[in-house]
């Protein structure tokens, strides 16, 4: 099968490149038409029946349902990229998909279209090679993932009778430093503030903050309230409903790679928080949500520059990625508790983003059926995480519709550069994740 | 003599906006030399003797001297000004004086062209009204006050003995809202410090920061160190050096008139730091030291938007203004051992600035001969201050060259919009700051 796969990889780098070349970005509401008619073009062929799931606030979510058999798979995916800037960097077109030293370089080839072809190029492998797929197959394209799909949850609420499945395959992991299949099993939530300090009618000269209030000092007084040196969060109740992780999560995470000794070099740090290492840093970063600061801003900021300002505003954006069973709305309502009760109460925070944690068992049939598809494809055995440091949103598949889920071995590398310049995918990779579609729908049939 | 100058008053009106067509701002030296020029070229058939005081970093500087007498006078002005930005918002031309009910708009006009003129034109009406001036006056004009004078300590060491003087008349305080005449003593000093925390190679995926350590973190959390809620500095011995108010100073206090409800309207707050008021307020004002953020800035801080990033630097101004008798050179040394004290040796300061305060004693010849002045030229008695809140490079001559000196009253009034678009100055201002001129001189000759 893998030399049918070969023998069309012209086809089907052709089918990516077409994606490619489609900017379907936020805000460009012409591309993100053009790309679900792609879709649409693409799939009818394979033999999918499609529909349109419309909802007032977000682009058409395309969901595609394929081949018969007991048990039914959700696939989801998104078919919107991230932006181009900064356009300068890129060493060419980012819609203008160019292949070099095997490489294809192009906005969205990694995140996420990269993925999504190799699907439909292994539905067409498969039907080719054996005939129907052996599972009943819903394949779920959402269109505004990279501004944090905020009408999603409301978007599966609605038409939830429509997703009922077995299990759900998440757009993808990759493939890590060292080669080996990721098989990631859950995703941090968030919850984006801004908090705005203000105080002043006007910037005033510095000379009148001997008798006049700063904002800027306060909202530094505030934040400082929000954590200890070590990174914990001071906010009451915060880590209460912060899940310790089972004895298989620490197992996985006992024999997942992670080159200590090249993350920091690549930050350009000496130790990791709290100097951890090895399990121990592990189990952090995977279990232990954030408080981050990232971005502040007031007065005047010129480096090397003097101006003797007192400040009338200040502004800070906090961004908390937050692990199960913690909630997003709790999480901002303790933040605001938390403020009144240190007489911060003045100081504005609005909501920018939430996203819930997800879960989901590494046992379940899907998970199996990852698991077991690798062997054949990839010479190391996979990678398995728990949850992945960073967020997505999984949350309204994984626990509003309770449906097992994992994001599996795909497109990506570390150095895929997805939402950054000069964004690529290999060829091979490509080709391995069309070959794993294939072996992960004849394994969820079987196992 | 009020008829004689109301009677030229077209004549220094013309000397007021030929000094004010020129835009002797920092970065056009060509402006700074058609200034000193267009001063050299007034004070010429004053019968005064000019000199310029070169120095390798600095605009010259010029020293005139005219009359004769038993005691000597300095008078300090600078001929520079402030930038015109933003241009847009003023009404006319910065540099194309225009009269409007009597007010006379232009950059410099008040800060410190007005005052000057003046006194070119009081040496005029004296010579013409009395003959040659009682007093050796020795009038020192440098060029880059509006930079915070960088090099006039430099320039005053070099120049001492040209200097040398029983008093000095520095640049002009003014007039106050209530319009009393306004003489101040002295001036706070500044010590403006860029604070630079860095950490990590480049900003990263805010995913991270569980793992990663936070350069803006690390930075609120050293700025919340310097100071408690309350505003008091926490820097090791930084009020060692503040000298308390004396009675005298306590009693001019006490006469200064200071419209509390007015002021906390123009700033739109409701109760001054502390919730201090009357002599609490203005001994605090006056008296105490501050530590303020002019600025800050980390990350991603566009109001609305979301961008999950953890920076890796952030940057903090701070502008501290000092007391009497701070030393800003050994304030700076402070905040460094603080700052290392405190584990935060690795965040970076840069000195942008340092500025010494400046006391001079209230009852010199030339504080007695400021306050007699007053009586025949304004309505109501002095307000006394015993130091501006802002700061000046007094320092120099007040305490290197040991000359009490004392900021008399001026053009200035406190909506003259110094430093802002559409900076004015009353005719009638004008020529009352004429008239003072010869009063003082009179009554120094004498007192």
């Amino acid at each position: 099968m893998r030399e049918l796969i070969e023998s069309r990889r012209d086809r089907y780098l052709e089918w990516l490149r077409q994606a490619c070349s489609i900017p379907s970005l936020a805000g460009n509401p012409e591309g993100l038409q053009a790309m679900v008619a792609w879709l649409e073009g693409t799939l009818g062929p394979l033999g999918a029946a499609t529909e349109r799931l419309t909802f007032d606030s977000a682009p058409d979510v395309l969901l595609a349902h394929l081949g018969s058999g007991e048990r039914t798979v959700l696939v989801y995916d998104h078919y919107d990229v991230q932006p181009v800037d900064p356009v300068s960097l890129w060493k060419k077109d980012p819609f203008v998909p160019a292949l070099e030293n095997g490489l294809l370089y192009a906005r969205g080839v990694a995140d996420n279209k990269g993925d999504l072809v190799a699907r439909l190029a292994a539905f067409e492998v498969y039907r080719d090679h054996f005939g129907e797929l052996p599972v009943r197959l819903k394949l779920l394209i959402e269109g505004e993932e990279e501004v944090g799909s905020p009408s999603f949850p409301e978007v599966v609420e609605r038409y939830a009778d429509k997703l009922g499945a077995d299990g759900c395959i998440w757009e993808g992991a990759g493939v890590n430093h060292a080669g080996a299949p990721e098989l990631v099993f859950g995703a941090k939530g968030l919850a984006y503030l801004e908090l705005v300090c203000s105080g002043l009618n006007d910037d005033q000269h510095s000379s009148v903050a001997v008798y006049a209030p700063s904002p800027v000092w306060r909202l530094v007084e505030a934040l400082a309230t929000l954590r200890d040196v070590d990174g914990r969060v001071l906010v009451d109740g915060f880590y209460e409903d912060v899940l310790a992780p089972t004895p298989e999560d620490l197992t996985a995470l006992e024999t997942l790679p992670f080159d200590e000794e090249a993350e920091k070099q690549r930050l350009g740090i000496s130790e990791f928080v709290g100097g951890a290492s090895g399990l121990e840093l592990l189990t952090r970063a995977h279990f232990e949500p954030t408080c981050n600061i990232a971005g502040i801003h007031a007065g005047f900021t010129v480096p090397g520059g003097s101006k003797t300002v007192l400040p009338k505003q200040a502004l800070a954006k906090l961004d908390l990625r937050l692990v199960p069973e913690q909630v997003p709305e709790d999480i901002v309502a303790k933040i605001r508790a938390h403020l009144k009760a240190h007489d911060f109460g003045d100081i504005s925070v609005t909501t920018l983003g939430l996203e819930h944690p997800a879960r989901s068992p590494m046992d379940s049939l899907i998970g199996r059926a990852a698991t077991i598809a690798c062997e054949p494809v990839y010479d190391l055995p996979p990678a398995v995480s728990p949850l992945m440091i960073a967020t997505g949103p999984m949350h309204p598949i994984a626990h509003f519709l309770g449906i097992p889920t994992v994001s599996p071995a795909g497109v990506c590398r570390p150095d895929s550069k997805i939402h950054a310049p000069n964004e690529n995918v290999a060829v091979t990779d490509f080709l391995d994740t069309i070959e794993y579609t294939i072996e992960w729908i004849r394994a969820f049939a079987t196992v």
